[in-house]
């Protein structure tokens, strides 16, 4: 399985026939992640990447840290990731069971929508941002399966100066961030300190959330956030901006880190 | 609670301050559901149609059937409605408990996917439908929550004349439509033959198996299909069609329901 950071994965669209001619769509498909040998979460995804799916996952859930001591194993045909290791919280194992690949629905009652797990502290040590980069940044997300099919998502990774260092495409917006999250893990780039995430649509708590625990100081969506995502990102500190459509961007929360002029 | 077919709940947007000025978000909160005393699921909707979204969502994993014997508890305050009456089938609370409101996701096990309930085969008894007026269907969403603040995602439920009988936004698109189903099953509107459900994004599985299970014969999107809507919209027999903007439509299954013309 390539792990290019900006490179698609073999197997995210399919041909069909519509109308009697060919036309792409995007696949979605369940993986499961197990751990150790216990079903944890299914989610539908859009194959590829599903070691890191699988590892950005748990660790938005607070339950792995460092990838040392964690071995995966993919099995593509079956649609299965086997996480092996040792966890940072035991897995009640009922409790687990309500947790969500979306981080916040199925979860069993409402007290469990928060995550328990430390998260990091924002941290962003670089010169303030241009407000016009960032309202620009949408455009420099590669996302080749949405081109030809319109049915993607994606989530971006930049570093302080604004380079694209990952992009992930998929069904599932939350899944799209996972994947960005476990490559991070795998290069030791957690927690996100100096970085700047941007995904492709809307910015909902569930998105929030798992940025937060990334550590990104940053997160810019091209889509409307919500009242639990402006709250949320205020609470932890994040800097939130949305509308992000090339000329204009809205910045709901830590304005701090934007540049006046 | 005001249950109108065509106007939105109080609640559903609210008022924020950005850049010193006021503006105008989605409202995102968690609702618990509940099953006589025990929680079932939770999920971030957008307040308002709470007991429909309850009812639409118990009814898409096939967990209630006519509504004569259920009653509903809304408490508003606490973000929790509470559904009590006899269930179509038994509660396995550890199974149950995986169950999230996306349909899909926080599933323990990719066997879990497909509800086991019994799907309503699709019926169609009217003329064959005009292709430009399918393509024009989602014009006739009624969207003011979307209108103010981008972030909300609306389902319709037309009559074979292609009247708009209920719509409802939510910033969840598995909620939209789980408040449209609630609502058709509290007007007695269940299964949804000689009707037509449309939706204002993306057309994924969890949103053709709500549609199935509803017994709906047509579903229409602005957005694209994945790979697996098509695969099991094929299977169930329903007219899948998206990307309908205004005079284009693609129609993926099911065509004989369309006028060739």
């Amino acid at each position: 399985m390539s792990s290019s950071p900006l490179h698609p994965a073999h197997g995210a669209v399919r041909q069909i026939t519509r109308d009697g001619e060919l036309d792409t769509v995007a696949v979605e498909e369940p993986l499961e992640i197990r751990v150790d040998g216990d079903p944890v979460a299914v989610t539908m995804r859009t194959p590829g990447h599903d070691g890191e799916l699988a590892l950005g996952f748990l660790y938005g859930e607070g339950l792995i840290g460092e990838p040392r001591n964690v071995s995966l194993t993919e099995d593509f045909a079956a649609n299965t990731v086997v996480v092996t290791g040792p966890l940072l919280r035991e897995l009640d194992s009922r409790r687990f069971y309500t947790t969500s690949s979306c981080g916040v629905c199925g979860k069993g009652a409402i007290e469990e929508i928060s995550v328990q797990g430390p998260a990091a502290q924002p941290g962003w040590r670089g010169a303030a941002l241009s407000r016009s980069l960032l309202a620009g940044l949408p455009d420099h997300l590669i996302q080749p399966g949405f081109a030809r099919t319109g049915g993607l998502h994606a989530t971006g990774l930049f570093d302080s100066g604004l380079n694209l260092l990952c992009v992930r495409e998929d069904v599932g917006r939350h899944n799209a961030m996972d994947k960005v999250v476990g490559w991070a893990l795998q290069h030791g780039l957690l927690p996100l300190i100096d970085s700047v995430l941007c995904v492709s649509g809307r910015l909902s708590f569930e998105l929030v959330q798992k940025a937060a625990m990334a550590g990104a100081p940053v997160l810019v969506g091209v889509g409307a956030p919500t009242s639990l995502a402006v709250d949320l990102a205020a609470e932890r500190g994040l800097t939130l901006c949305g509308f992000a459509r090339g000329e204009r961007i809205n910045v709901y929360t830590g304005a701090e880190r934007i540049k006046k002029s």
